[in-house]
């Protein structure tokens, strides 16, 4: 990706960093980036991820997929086990990829009366096997494709870890199934099969994915001003210190909706940690100018907006018309009003003294695509590095998972009794 | 609504607000109350939306609409001229209505190429009849619609204003019209024919959500002890002085998602003024506890995080299995394990001082999503009332209309003078 933090430097934003800040921050980028790169080779936790573009095998995941050939692939799979599906094929316009990543019931039966459930791949992933959200839904699909007389071994691929209930499901009626990468958490699993299954299903080219992230790791380097990933990371974690304690994510492309949610998982549980980290605020460029950037300018100055594009799309022309008032739109199109919006945004954030970053891809096709992702992780892990926070684990997310599973009646847990004490204070 | 904000008092949040204080503000949300009654009552512009209950006139709605019966409807607006009514057509499971709120080339060809434009209403919103995004997409739709052979003439309702491009359209094509009501900014419009026109051309009770809104009205009282709308409203407001200047609103239903995109505009857009306002983050349980729990929990303690359920759903069954470690899912249902979620969140932040409020709707019918509509607009004005913020106006958002304007040639703006002065600093 090209970063652009023009706008953040402290001559242009309340929150700003000053060019000399960002000199004596290089030293740390640099340790902080020799730590990375040993954590690479060892494949130590977490920083496995970012040997993804080596040491994921697209021919395995070709493989898992032959003789399928689906109309739509349905993801049974929650958070980092959807996300980065749901990103990837998005961004590279495959409209037939579809989740179930909540137990929403309505929403569940919506889907499974439009899916032709009977050339339709159901793509089951969760590393545990014990996901409950994950399995609820995978039950209530199979029932589903039993009543439709559709035999769901047929149509099932799994990918798990190496044991647990669903490998053991997998063993017994001979699925299909790729591996969950060791070392990877699921928010950095997207450039392995969890996030590339059902876009090799569809049709992408996952290796031109693969090859986009190869080059986000060769881009690395021990300067933030010699390297993409870096200079935003860097950027990012000055600004937060100096206030800016969230960080609204706005891509100006619907294709990359999916990816400012998984931007958002990304950077809030990776970083949320010892009372640090930026609070991610999805948003989508230009519809959310009417909605937050009344609130970006004119409230307080604890943001960085990041604004994202691709440097091509595919346009369509605005046609001319007679209404006079209107005939400057004639002749211009879709993509150029875009693309003016997105820098009069800019623009005006900054007039406010407002910090924003630009980040910009060429275009959205699957290296581009693969190595914005591979650049976004290596950002948020020296985030991590910077602000000297874990970045690979996520344990304030247990206790819920626990009272969860007592309230649920799968066992004995005190957190579910903490539920049941509640402080209420109701107005009806 | 009703409203439980027992997590959010001092004895249970780090940023929590005691009785003691909450007693004292009462008196400040009485003269609000009195402020708010008489702006009602006299229509002053901004208050003006609060009388929508009485005010709007569902006859002159269904008129409009006499003798379309359409398969699909095609909204082309843009923020409070297509937030209300996505998020109204969603609650009530009209999957059939759809948006063009961007001017994303590729969404919009793809959206164009998938509608049935024969039966389809082609509904366009727009107050001033000017909004460059929403005129172009118009033309761009008319001409696709010329293209099929279908006459858009037939196929269009317009909600306008009395004057302005899109009105003298109306008139020379003979189409039918619906007002935008005065006084009432975009945000708080959904309970106008900008909000309701497609809900009723997709049979819902457009009635119903009027008679909701209208008990929302009478709810209105002045105690926020005595009334769910201001209660929320004062202790988002108390909680804000305190330091929650996040707002992450988490809807526990799917058909909810776009409301959280609807309240994100009409906090963020009415209160992100004068350097005040809480951040909304929109949100989505179960599925964001994958993925921003984490953050909520052991993050800074600078958030309010709501949390939005309604107590009746139709559910869907977990099937039995014989996978021993889900055996005790089977049983249960998709809904069952939705609210235990929920409510394990909701004391997983307790338990981690992290202050939220619950928000419960008896269930997703019309008249509880007009009734939730308005309650939250009035708590909206409340904190407007509260904080000293014209929660009416939104004037930051001109600078940047002015620039792209400027850019694509609609006239001489210094705006777009200081886009082209940007600052760059960019590594690649």
């Amino acid at each position: 990706m090209n970063v652009d933090f023009g706008n953040a430097l402290a001559s242009e934003a309340v929150t700003g960093v000053s060019e000399g800040s960002l000199e004596r921050l290089d030293d740390r980028v640099r340790r902080a980036h020799d730590r990375i790169e040993s954590g690479i080779g060892d494949r130590e936790f977490g920083y496995a991820s970012l040997a993804l573009p080596e040491d994921t095998d697209p021919g395995a995941i070709r493989s898992a997929l032959e003789g399928f050939d689906p109309e739509a692939v349905l993801t049974v799979g929650i958070g980092g086990s959807a996300l980065g599906a749901e990103t990837i094929t998005a961004a590279l316009g495959r409209s037939e990829h579809y989740s179930l990543d909540n137990v929403d019931p309505e929403r569940t039966r919506e889907l499974l009366e439009k899916l032709p459930l009977e050339s339709t791949l159901l793509n089951v992933v969760s590393r545990s096997g014990t996901t409950a959200e994950t399995l609820a839904n995978f039950l209530v699909v199979r029932k589903a494709m039993a009543e439709a007389g559709v035999e769901w071994t047929d149509r099932t691929v799994v990918t798990t870890g190496d044991s647990g209930p669903l490998r053991a499901l997998a063993d017994e009626h001979d699925l299909p199934v790729c591996p969950v990468p060791d070392g990877v958490p699921g928010r950095f699993s997207a450039l392995s099969a969890v996030g590339l299954v059902p876009a090799a299903a569809l049709g992408c080219d996952i290796e031109a994915l693969l090859a986009g992230g190869a080059v986000g790791q060769a881009a690395l380097a021990p300067s933030l001003f010699e390297c993409p990933a870096y200079a935003y990371g860097a950027v990012a974690y000055a600004l937060e210190t100096r206030g800016a304690t969230t960080n609204a994510f706005v891509p100006y492309a619907e294709a990359l909706e999916p990816l400012a949610e998984w931007f958002a998982q990304l950077w809030a549980e990776s970083l949320g940690k010892d009372g640090l980290g930026q609070t991610p605020v999805r948003a989508l460029g230009a519809t959310d100018q009417h909605s937050q950037l009344q609130l970006y300018r004119a409230g307080r100055k604890d943001k960085l907006v990041t604004l994202l594009r691709p440097r091509e799309r595919e346009d369509e022309p605005i046609p001319e018309t007679d209404i006079e008032s209107l005939s400057y739109l004639g002749g211009s199109t879709l993509g150029g009003l875009l693309d003016a919006e997105f820098e009069a945004t800019e623009a005006s954030l900054a007039a406010a003294g407002q910090a924003n970053v630009r980040l910009e891809v060429d275009r959205l096709d699957a290296e581009s695509v693969g190595r914005l992702l591979y650049e976004l992780e290596a950002a948020c892990v020296l985030v991590g590095e910077l602000a000297g926070v874990e970045a690979f684990t996520q344990p304030a997310v247990e206790w819920g998972k626990r009272a969860a599973r007592g309230l649920l009646g799968g066992g004995d847990f005190e957190e579910a009794t903490a539920v049941e004490e509640k402080t209420v204070r109701r107005v009806e």
